[in-house]
């Protein structure tokens, strides 16, 4: 049982977070990068499935190998970024789970190709939000996007690793005030909600 | 730019949080839900596509019905929480855009059926996860769970708006310290991650 974060805290993970499109000329470290993975794996998969698959494009050239293969708009974004990170997902995740989760025989829960699809998108995509929140909660801004060729980025960046698919991208680093627009409108309670 | 948030702070969403099988006998109180999802609604979706539709399950007959389509080990999971809400994702999310996106014609951009589906799970699932870090931010704690029969839920919740398919189930409340196990093992970053 906790008392609510500050308001400042809020203000910085939900409130006052922004999506950026161009970034600062300030470095994330590899220290910073472990952080965030050290946060964003303790959030919650079904049954500790932990699908998602991480590539960090630090370097001009893996941002650059990235870049080519997204939408014309989201290049720059890439390649101005201090770190874009690739969330995969690991479609045989669950021959992992004999140590992940080693209290059960929870692969054999997962051995449907279309089960195993559906837990993968939804684990990875839930992993690939505690990884923004957790950039977000180490001060750092995020600028996520699906806008680029998944098929082109699978090739190119996992060849070697035939059951990882991507899901979605996502730069990191300290964003420019001047690159963001003003926030589009946010729903009612009641619009997309009811209590039952 | 922000500073890190306290270890308090960072422990609380993350490091000390676990999901909780049983629950404190401590209402939540409509005001409570209402500030999740005024955090929850901030969190970046594409095109600002705010898939999620969301059912809380409240009063005993709300939790009742739902527990009826859940897996046996589920069922008194979501009767004994003060509540458990359905994370919903909208099929027709596109027909919002014209005012949760108004400065573009992204209606345009999600004709296409599979685009589609796969644009509503993913970010309804990033809604899901923001749901979860808004309680935990909030001093609540979360039961997320998979284990229902997503057509039955469907029937039973969304028969009235049939674009509408469940995503997954969250118990919310104060969750009770005797109802949790050890915590299952969490990867190194070596395991799941390469910095290029």
């Amino acid at each position: 049982m906790s008392a609510p974060l500050a308001d400042a805290a809020l203000d910085q993970l939900f409130r006052e977070a922004r999506s950026y499109n161009a970034w600062l000329d300030r470095d994330v470290s590899d220290a910073q990068i472990h952080a965030i993975y050290e946060l964003m794996k303790m959030g919650p998969t079904s049954a500790n499935q932990q699908p998602a698959r991480l590539v960090w494009c630090k370097s001009p050239e893996a941002k650059a190998r990235l870049a080519a293969h997204a939408m014309d708009k989201n290049q720059p974004k890439i390649a101005g970024a201090p770190v874009c990170v690739i969330v995969g997902m690991d479609l045989e995740f669950h021959e992992q789970l004999p140590w992940l989760f080693p209290h059960a025989d929870a692969r054999s829960w997962f051995l449907k190709d279309e089960l195993r699809q559906a837990n993968a998108f939804r684990n990875s995509s839930l992993q690939g939000a505690y990884l923004m929140l957790a950039a977000r909660a180490l001060g750092l801004d995020c600028g996520p996007m699906s806008g680029f060729d998944n098929a082109a980025v699978d090739a190119e960046f996992f060849a070697d690793q035939p059951s990882v698919r991507s899901n979605f991208i996502c730069a990191i680093g300290y964003g420019d005030p001047a690159s963001i627009f003003g926030r589009s409108p946010r729903p009612g309670f009641d619009v997309f909600n009811r209590i039952l």
